[in-house]
């Protein structure tokens, strides 16, 4: 979410391994940082977990510790996304919009594909776990699951 | 997740507006039964809500207060499901394991297409919330986002 994720850049690399879950269990929750330890998780960046990688699909667990979007920046994403702040604060901003909105805990989001949004501000003195789900968004789809008649 | 669902049942249904979103924002914790509303609550059963809904694609936030699958009722879903257990607590058991899983907060579990599973039970002292992703799982996906050379 808030820092530049190469897989948004790289979707052949993102679906390579999509004929398994690399785990059918966890726990969103665990392995978070504890308040002593987010000056270095900080300093160390993001966290990204994936959890389910499908064609089209993938969901995953972000760990923000007070990064922010990097000045300047905005995602603008081909994908559709559907993001959950589940721990934390943060303020997300939309480049169509005048303010950043602010996020609690429970506050999600659906992204449409390609408006432009960063992350203004993540908590810095507790974990701020997100749930996303990026997703391909497009009317082709429901033609692809119903292919026309001239496929054999 | 622990009363059977129609949707499960209709898929056709479930896909019938899937031009767009219900909403684009919301709060997964909002509208939760307080603790003298949980035995009113339970007896209305669980309740449903849609986020998103696409082809081949569902989420739902769950949320059960005391309720479990019906005696002797399994799930036995056509689609896969991604499923996380948010707050409260419960126990699921899969009809391959001789024993029910407990689930706490952030607890997380793929579910395959076909594996037979019920909710024993949800804690009837507070909402136990769910997020349950329901997805096509099959191989077609893959080759229907590649369609074979044949299509115009």
């Amino acid at each position: 979410m808030s820092t530049p994720d190469a897989d948004h850049y790289a979707p052949e690399a993102r679906d390579a391994d999509s004929t398994a879950p690399a785990a059918v269990q966890g726990n969103l929750f665990a392995g978070l940082p504890t308040t002593a330890e987010i000056p270095a998780a900080l300093a160390a960046g993001e966290r990204f977990d994936h959890l389910l990688q499908r064609p089209g699909l993938r969901l995953e667990r972000i760990v923000s510790t007070g990064q922010a979007s990097p000045t300047g920046f905005w995602y603008e994403q081909a994908d559709a996304e559907w993001v959950v702040l589940l721990t934390g604060a943060a303020t997300l901003r939309f480049a169509d919009e005048a303010a950043a909105r602010s996020l609690q805990a429970g506050d999600w989001l659906y992204i449409a594909p390609g408006r432009r949004h960063r992350v203004e501000s993540t908590d810095a003195t507790r974990p701020s776990v997100w749930l996303a789900l990026h997703f391909v968004e497009t009317a082709a789809i429901a033609l692809l699951m119903n292919p026309p008649a001239c496929c054999p």
